[in-house]
C-alpha cells in the first residue's frame, strides 16, 4: 500500500466507471469497485480496472459512476459512512447536474461530467485513455470545499482531462445546447429518413458520409437519455425551441431562394466549425495567478466558474492555507494570454490578485 | 491510342472532375479535361488527373463537373458539337437533378450524381479512389438511349462506384432527406451554439465527438448550396416541415417528461441507425435476369428506376440488340435474394422476365 499514489473506489463499473479504474490503476492508484449489477464488477476487475471488488473505506476519492437516478442516493450514503476520511472527495459523471446539486449539499461533494464517451456501451468498451485530451466538468457550489475540488482536480488532470469549472446551472445549459439537442436532432433525422426509406427502399443506400456523420450518436443505446431528458427538459425545450426557430428561418431563405442570405448562414456556420477548438496544447507562455482569498468554500467555486465563463483554461490549480487558517492564497496557472481578462473581472469581483509569468 | 480502353473528356477539373479523371487514367483511359479557370486544368494535369488539357472530340464519355448553374448549358455545347460520335454519352455530377432533365432532353446525355465528396474542396483534394464502394445515381429519363446508359455505367462500374438509377425527381426528394436538410440542420446546430458561446466562452470546450461529428459537414465551403438550396426548393421545404414537426413532437415528450415515448422513439433511430448499409460486398449468389423489351429508349429507365424504387441492387446491367433491331433484351444481375420481387414487380408493370442462377 505504500507504493500507491492513493485509493479510489470507483461505484458503477461500466464504461465511465472502468475507464476511470484502468486509467488509474495505470497511474499508481488502488482501485477498488463495484456494481449493483456483480457480474459487471467481476468483468472489470478482469479486465484490469480493478485492484478488488468491493467498497473501499480508506479511499480518499470515490467516483459514483452509476445511472444518474441513482447518484443521489449513493454519494449520500458513501458520505454518511461512519468511519469517513478527513480528507474524502466524492464525485459523480452524470450528465446532469443541476438536480444532483440539490440532493447532495456537502463540502466534500464536487459533481462532474467528462465530455468523453463511446458508442460502445459496457465495461467492455472501456479505455484507460479515455479522457485524455477531453474536457471535465466540475461543478463546484457555495458549499463545495475548496481543497477537496482542488485534490479531485489534480487526479482528473493526472488521467489527461481538461478541468472546467462551472455552475451546475451552467453546464444543464449548455450540454442542452452542445450535446442533448443534437442528440435528439440525430435520432429526428435519422427517423425521417428511415420513414421515408419505407417508401424508397434506395433512399438508405444514398446516405453518404455527412448523413452518417450527422447521425452517428443516434446509433448509441437509449439507456440514459429518458432521464437526462426528464432531468433536463427546461434548457432542452428552450433550446429546441431556439432550434426550430432558425430551421423555420432557414426554410423562409429556401422557400424565397435567398442565396445571398443562405451563403451569409453557411458561411457562419463554416467560419464557426473550423474555429471549433480541438484539446488544446499547453500553450507556451503560462502565467501563475495569485488571489488570496477567504478560507471560505463559496469562494473557490466563484473563481473557477468565473474562470470557466470566462473561458479562461486553467492548467493548475492549488491552495495555500494561511497558518492563522482563515485566510489562504489560491494560485492557478493560466494561459498568458487570458491574465489581464481573468484579472479584471476578479477585480471586479473584489479579489485582488498578483501574476507572475512562469518560465 | 490502341493501348488505352478509351478516351473522356472531363469538363470542370475540381475535387469529383479531378477524382474522375484519376481514376479513369489509372483504369487505362485516356483522359483530356479542362476547366473555367486554366490554372485549375494545369493543376489537373500536374497531378496526373489529365493526360492533356483541352477539349477531345473523339472522347466517348464526357463528365460535365461544373457548377451545377452551367451545367445544361456546357452538355448541351457537347451535345451539339458537329462531329458528334455516333457512341457519345455526355453525363454530369450536379446535386439536383430535375432542372437539368428539363434543360437536356437527349437519347446521349444521362444525368448523374456521385455520392460522394469530401471536406477538402478543389483538384488538390482530388483521390482516384474516392468513388470506390460510394452510391453513383443516374437519372435516366423516357427519352434516355439504354446503350448509352449501359455504357456510362459501366465505366461508372469500373471506378468502383455502386450505381443506382432513380428518376430525377425521385433523386431529389431523397438527397433532401439524406444530404440537404442534414447539411442545413448542422449549420442552424453550429449557428445556435456559436451564439450562445458569445456568452458563455466555455461552451465549445463542452463540444465532444457528437457534436463534432454532426457539425462536420456545416466546415464545408458554402460555395454550392445556395444553388443547391434553389433548385430543390421544394423537396428541401417540405422535408424541413417534417423535420421540425418532428422536433416539435419530441419537445413535448420532453416538456411531459415522457420517458417511455422518449426511448421508444431514440430506440427506433438506434435501430435505424445500426441498420444503415454500408458499401455493399457483393453477394454471394448471384442471378441474371434477362428482359425481353422492345428497343425503345422509355423502358430502359422504367426498368432501372423499378430496381432503385425497390432497393434492388444491380450488380451489372447490358443490352442485347436483336438481329432485327426492333426487340432486344436487358440483361441484369442482382442480388438471387431480390430476384422474387424484382420478377413480380416487372410482370406488374407487363414484362415477362426469366432468371438464371449465375455460378
Amino acid at each position: 500500500m505504500d507504493d500507491v499514489v492513493g485509493r479510489v473506489e470507483v461505484v458503477g463499473t461500466g464504461l465511465i466507471g472502468g475507464s476511470i479504474g484502468l486509467g488509474l490503476r495505470t497511474r499508481g492508484w488502488h482501485v477498488t469497485g463495484n456494481d449493483a449489477d456483480p457480474v459487471v464488477a467481476a468483468r472489470a476487475l478482469a479486465l484490469g480496472a480493478l485492484d478488488a471488488v468491493g467498497e473501499d473505506p480508506d479511499a480518499s476519492v470515490v467516483f459514483v459512476a452509476t445511472p444518474m437516478s441513482s447518484v443521489v442516493e449513493v454519494a449520500g450514503g458513501l458520505l454518511g459512512r461512519r468511519h469517513r476520511r478527513a480528507d474524502l472527495v466524492v464525485t459523480d459523471v452524470a450528465g446532469v447536474k443541476t438536480p444532483i446539486a440539490r440532493g447532495i449539499v456537502d463540502p466534500a461533494f464536487v459533481g462532474g461530467h467528462p465530455m468523453a464517451g463511446s458508442e460502445q456501451a459496457g465495461v467492455d468498451g472501456a479505455d484507460g485513455e479515455l479522457f485524455v485530451g477531453a474536457t471535465w466538468v466540475l461543478t463546484p457550489t457555495a458549499v463545495t470545499d475548496a481543497d477537496a475540488y482542488a485534490r479531485l482536480r489534480a487526479v482528473l488532470s493526472s488521467l489527461g482531462a481538461e478541468v472546467v469549472a462551472l455552475s451546475p446551472q451552467q453546464h444543464d445549459a449548455l450540454v442542452a445546447v452542445v450535446s442533448h439537442v443534437p442528440h435528439l436532432t440525430a435520432a429526428a433525422l435519422m427517423n425521417l429518413a428511415d420513414r421515408m426509406a419505407e417508401q424508397h427502399a434506395s433512399l438508405l443506400r444514398l446516405a453518404a458520409g455527412g448523413f452518417r456523420d450527422m447521425t452517428r450518436v443516434a446509433a448509441g443505446a437509449p439507456d440514459i437519455w429518458p432521464d437526462v431528458c426528464a432531468e433536463n427538459a427546461v434548457a432542452i425545450v428552450a433550446t429546441l425551441d431556439a432550434l426550430v426557430d432558425d430551421l423555420g428561418a432557414l426554410r423562409r431563405r429556401v422557400a424565397a431562394a435567398d442565396r445571398t442570405g443562405l451563403y451569409e448562414v453557411l458561411e457562419h456556420a463554416a467560419q464557426a466549425r473550423r474555429s471549433l477548438p480541438t484539446a488544446a496544447a499547453r500553450p507556451e507562455r503560462l502565467t501563475e495567478v495569485r488571489v488570496p482569498v477567504p478560507d471560505r468554500p463559496g469562494v473557490l467555486a466563484g473563481i473557477t466558474t468565473l474562470a470557466g465563463d470566462l473561458g479562461v483554461n486553467i492548467y493548475d490549480l492549488e491552495i495555500a492555507h494561511s497558518a492563522e487558517g482563515d485566510r489562504g492564497v489560491l494560485v492557478i496557472v493560466v494561459d498568458a494570454d487570458s491574465v489581464v481578462a481573468l484579472q479584471e473581472a476578479l477585480a471586479a469581483l473584489g479579489f485582488r490578485s498578483t501574476a507572475r509569468q512562469l518560465a
